[in-house]
């Protein structure tokens, strides 16, 4: 079984944002596979994805505040400057987290920890909605 | 062809740890299939996944001090303190790594390169047992 | 459906290279699926894979700047020395950024956003040919 679809998410502020829900509630073809593979990717060089702590919302900001910290604006190093400061930091962010993530489905839901949930890295000061692919397979 | 399982690890000690033989030794199914895939995903946020050299032994040991200086404890600016000075970095360091890895099979074994193991990054002081989920496809 | 192949790059200089169309031109498979997933996979342990902007060749250029700033040469506490100072910055760069990439197929093609080629990696100063193992699955 293969299913494929496009998800547009709402537009986020920069940071990173717990999107399991958001992305979950519009793929009901998970329940029907017992052993299977979800994909999500992102189709943008500026936004990631990936999987962390879905609890305490401090992590989310903890995880803005080092990566900013790691990847900082106006390094005198950068040539790609002109479409703004916060532009080649949210490619770099990009890569370093990822553009997709793999998650197991069995029998019927994500079989991930009890703490994991997906994270969106909005990397840009106003990076807009972002498109996910998602393609779903397995039996 | 569709085959999971999950496997629990054995606790390990802080830092990285080749896992190759601990993993591959569970899975037998690997031999049934000419061409396919293994995709390993570890159900923790303050664990990781990845790919490295798999002879020599101080180049986990670079990995342990470089995540460490790269991701430091007690920054002034985390909020998220109060599981512990090694929570927060662990918490970065899996989502810098990543929580799976998809490797090629090809003739009923992985397609690696010869210098390719698979490491557990255990970011925790006492991380305990962690679970992987075994996702296995192919033909 | 599945097809698996191995692709040989031809040797590159040190940094990141935009490898998309060496890739994709070898893979005419792609245009058989309606739905599916191309599997790209590096067999070596200091050269990388990932995803991000395809039209200026100063992000390129600012991903080497970057990571030979936050990955340095020759720091104190690296015990792996013997195999030049390029080398233990290449595994960890080559953790960092990944060793494969996952990309949905819809109608026949990558189904990347606009901007989004594949990089490869190259973190040695004379890495030479890289091997690619590329697997495709879908209908």
């Amino acid at each position: 079984m293969w299913y494929q679809t496009e998800i547009r998410l709402s537009a986020k502020t920069r940071g990173f944002h717990l999107i399991t829900d958001e992305v979950i509630n519009k793929l009901p073809e998970i329940q029907n596979l017992n052993i299977g593979l979800l994909h999500l990717f992102i189709k943008h060089t500026s936004a990631s994805l990936t999987l962390n702590e879905n609890a305490d919302p401090t992590v989310r900001q903890d995880f803005e505040s080092y990566f900013n910290h790691s990847v900082k604006e106006n390094e005198p190093y950068y040539k790609h400057t002109y479409e703004g400061s916060d532009d080649m930091p949210a490619h770099l962010k990009a890569s370093l987290l990822g553009s997709s993530v793999t998650i197991p489905i069995t029998n019927g839901s994500l079989n991930t920890g009890i703490w994991q949930g997906i994270y969106l890295g909005e990397h840009r000061d106003y990076g807009g909605s972002r498109t996910l692919v998602v393609t779903i397979h397995g039996e």
